[in-house]
């Protein structure tokens, strides 16, 4: 059997200003743990902005979310503008504040930010080749987005709901492990810390993710 | 039966100046699943300097060891001088070049580098309270500087075993998941990314040495 690949996209390297580090480290543990390849992509773009991560503080600084997400790739990393959905079986978007920030600035703007454009363009592609497309924490609010009309879940955060549904989205409430399914667009979703979590629920989460999506892949 | 009790050490955020990130979260990780408790420390020192990740040139920016580390930990992290044997059960460092270079430069002075003062300070207060030191990777080569005459391993890098043994500790090869444990000063150690390695190696040696020190903590 082919391996199944798995293109994941970071959003930077930490939780207040790039992708959720715990929660991208195990959906790539997740993926090599169930046989499956993967490889990071992340945009070559600014990060919205620089945040310390001890006092929530803003910090006078340039970082670029490439550089910076290679870091949880050691070094592993393409341009999300090298992406082809020829290449790979599932694309999958870990969360943390930089998809609300860098990708889809939901958390500064509102539900009618923008999303990246060549992060449009992979879910799109991965869309219209039928592959599934999965979503972390925060994430699935920029998959409602980019494809109007999609069930997703970030769990029970009552302000996301609002945006989500503002954007012709339809949301499910749910826990840790629970993944929502959307089987028109092929996009699976899970709350990971947009939930009160430890680590392992994380755990949980990615596993189960990754799990449902490796299922479709034909 | 009261809950074992992990500090944690980060050098930093990122293979090549700061904390191995995979080997930091799934040393976490392990703990959480195998019923322990952690708290991440850091030294509030300047990195040694700053990597760009995805080509290994030098970027012209100062980083903060404790500021970078709390991406890592969500912003859930202590300072080193913090730290107090007392509260603690155990004491593990992840590895990474930060350790080589933020807290003893080995990869840039060599054996006679020194060690920043609050890594030994915290080193030395756990084997004085006979309480277990974990260090993964390159980490090992530290404590063999810290403490005189230890056995680690590293895996079976040659130049890392030499100055291992200029320092007066001695080496024993070993792969994957495997754990030396220095029974007189209590210290454990593993190779991760010292040997040629994936994420799936990487949960095996974390869960590994964490099993093994959670056994001696009484």
């Amino acid at each position: 059997m082919k391996t199944k690949k798995f293109a994941v996209v970071l959003a930077g390297c930490g939780v207040y200003d790039g992708a959720e580090i715990q929660e991208a480290v195990l959906t790539m543990l997740a993926i090599a743990r169930q046989g499956a390849a993967y490889q990071c992509f992340a945009p070559d773009i600014l990060q919205h902005h620089v945040v310390n991560h001890v006092d929530g503080s803003e910090m006078h600084q340039e970082r670029n979310v490439f550089v910076e997400a290679a870091r949880i790739a050691r070094g592993e990393i393409k341009r999300l503008s090298d992406f082809s959905a020829n290449d790979y079986d599932a694309l999958i978007f870990p969360g943390g504040f930089g998809v609300a920030k860098n990708f889809f600035p939901l958390a500064i703007e509102g539900p009618s930010a923008k999303v990246t454009p060549e992060v449009e363009r992979a879910v799109f592609e991965m869309v219209s080749a039928q592959k599934p497309v999965g979503a972390l924490c925060i994430a699935p609010a920029m998959i409602a987005k980019i494809l109007e009309g999609v069930e997703v879940t970030i769990g029970n955060d009552e302000g996301t709901i609002k945006a989500i549904e503002t954007m012709g989205g339809t949301h499910k409430i749910s826990t840790h492990g629970q993944v929502v399914w959307d089987e028109q667009f092929n996009v699976f979703s899970t709350p990971c810390y947009m939930l009160d979590a430890t680590i392992t629920d994380i755990e949980v989460g990615a596993n189960r993710i990754v799990e449902e999506m490796i299922k479709v892949i034909s």
